[in-house]
């Protein structure tokens, strides 16, 4: 006999964190403890750590993804396949495209949208790597400026010059993938390789903020080696139709290029704002538990999560790793609040490494404390990636997903 | 000893008629009889007869051509690889982009150019099945809609609606190939099948102008099965970037498409009109033999040879067929001139079928006499395929291009 009274979870969005929570908390309660439902506006979860091989043409985005009752148990979780339109934590609901659900306990992981920084014609002009669509999307731009540059009687070779804006992770990783790619495309296009540049645009002083400068290096020279130039302490300031404007020293310079992809950094979700919840641009500073303030029903997890690293002093970057570990605690939370035993634990960071790959089979960062570059660093960003499928959908999805 | 007096042959254009002149003269001659040049503005030879497939993305482009090295004997002729860009007849020569050539006899199979009626906005806002760079941007244009789809807050349903203009051969044979693409782009994409429109627009009282009244009726039956809407007796007044204006008894309709390919005849090419001969849209009547009238040393075969046909009292139609039959005939006729021995002959045609495919295993068409349809014209199909690769290059280009 189900209880009138049976807690109603509901989990928005299934990226790292959602996904991590449910799969977690199906197992640690009861199927009349507590009505789970996720609601996700795609049928399926994407790997965001992987779509900058999708944007690029290196990965198929089917494999970048796959469908969430693969790693839900439908008798314990109930699946939604909806859009988000409005969280009204006053009324405890959440009111969807095609509907509204009422909640006890909410746990919001919606996940990042760009930070555009207000810069100039950047939301118009520009490509992000946010999604499957948006990376699908990138990649069918590239290869129709190919495709188009020899239609036409005057050549014109902006359609060959791809910015990337921002050198920090994504744009690392995509710039590796790119790199792979434009050799392809060529020859798909009957496209002469020197036409083509691949411009890396970076406002910081250095490529990879916050990677020792000996990674940094190892990096850029791989990518430069490979065609990127580097514009490091160089802001954009305009993105319009035929390229971008940047800024070095009040130097002003027009980069005419076909394809421009905004990778410079992420904010919080606006859904998160609109809901009346404190925050910064989209994050909220949630409790150690993971709640947040005066909203002791609402967990946020994930991108929209502000959470300060003790050690650095600066916030947790919003990366899978995190999200999955918050989801974890996430769910222990929700277990213990609807059981009423227990404690509630606080969130604890455990950051097993940060590899940015620089294509294939070669990469950069530090894993379990040692710096690492070339093929050892690869692998271990594919461990890295293979642990985080094991620990959402197990052993049977790494397999699934995987050559291994 | 290469006599100073060596005439020199130089042939413009390696289509299907260009290329069988050469493949043909290349065993006619000795190798000090004739100078023979052949100029093509790319390296390679592109099979006009598939660029239907590789407009809708069912065929690579690559299957569709070959090297021209693979089938011309270097050692009897020389190739350059550039763009013609006059013919001076007056003084015996042909500017090209990089330099100029002087010729004793002058083979000009130079293809066609796809014919707009002076529709408005036709030149500038649709596709035409023309060459390998046409061909691919038109696979990549609707891949790039398609993936641009779902980007979109607004759903621009026309994105997913493809206009093709005339159902003609080419018209048909591109239906029947972007019927069978469709469902691999939904799913490619993550479109609703039941978004895409494909609309046939034919201004003619009948699609497949010229074909038995029953083979007409069974592609129309079958294209329709598979979603294509055909709008016959139907004019299109206007391109533009919305879509087309049509018109039907006087009455308006506008179609909103993110893709309209105009597929409804062929003109003559503009440098035939530009050196002076007489000329309807850029298609000569040649002689008997294949020579401009007056201009004993010129001919012209293929799309840009404008020949009667006595049953029909019809011009015949601008096909591969006819083209590489007029390539032998010349081919002969300008051994005789260099030998001086020998008459010249007269063209003519031997045209063993007819077939329209209607995607991968479906065609209608008449063969040696016969009419047929489904896989026994689909195969037939493929028969006369192979015949043409293996008139040009022999039974090796067919095994190289083919899986037999």
């Amino acid at each position: 006999m189900i209880s009138l009274k049976t807690p109603k979870v509901v989990v928005l969005g299934a990226g790292y964190g959602g996904l991590m929570t449910v799969t977690r908390l199906q197992k640690l309660v009861g199927i009349n403890q507590a009505d789970i439902t996720l609601v996700n506006k795609n049928e399926y979860h994407y790997e965001t750590t992987w779509l900058h091989e999708a944007s690029a043409g290196t990965l198929h985005h089917d494999k970048c993804r796959y469908n969430i009752k693969d790693v839900i148990d439908t008798n314990k979780v109930k699946f939604i396949q909806d859009t988000v339109k409005k969280i009204n934590k006053e009324e405890k609901k959440v009111i969807l495209e095609n509907g509204e659900i009422s909640y006890d306990y909410l746990v919001i992981s919606l996940g990042a949208h760009p930070e555009t920084f207000g810069i100039k014609g950047l939301k118009e002009h520009t490509f992000s790597i946010s999604n499957i669509n948006s990376a699908r999307h990138i990649r069918e731009h590239i290869e129709y400026q190919f495709a188009t540059y020899n239609t036409e009687q005057e050549k014109d070779d902006s359609r060959l010059t791809l910015v990337v804006g921002g050198a920090g992770f994504t744009g690392i990783e995509f710039l590796g993938e790119l790199a792979n790619r434009i050799p392809e495309l060529c020859r798909e296009y009957d496209v002469d390789h020197k036409k083509v540049r691949i411009i890396c645009v970076e406002a910081a002083p250095t490529a990879l903020p916050g990677f020792d400068p000996e990674l940094v290096d190892y990096a850029m020279n791989y990518l430069q080696k490979k065609g990127v130039e580097f514009k490091i302490g160089t802001m954009i300031k305009e993105a319009n139709e035929h390229g971008i404007i940047v800024a070095k020293d009040d130097k002003l310079e027009e980069i005419k290029a076909g394809t421009v992809v905004w990778a410079a950094g992420v904010r919080g979700n606006s859904l998160v704002e609109e809901a009346g919840f404190e925050n910064m641009r989209g994050r909220v500073k949630v409790e150690k538990d993971l709640r947040v303030p005066n909203n002791d029903h609402v967990f946020i997890i994930g991108d929209c999560a502000l959470i300060i690293n003790e050690e650095t002093e600066r916030p947790y970057p919003p990366t899978a790793q995190i999200a999955m570990q918050q989801g974890e605690t996430c769910a222990k939370n929700i277990a213990v609040l609807i059981k009423g035993q227990g404690e509630l634990i606080e969130f604890k960071a455990d950051i097993k490494g940060t590899v940015a790959s620089l294509g294939e089979d070669d990469a950069v960062g530090v894993a379990f404390g040692k710096k690492m570059v070339g093929t050892k660093a690869s692998f271990m960003k594919k461990m890295i990636d293979n642990r985080a499928l094991h620990m959402i959908g197990g052993a049977g999805l790494v397999l699934k997903k995987r050559e291994v």
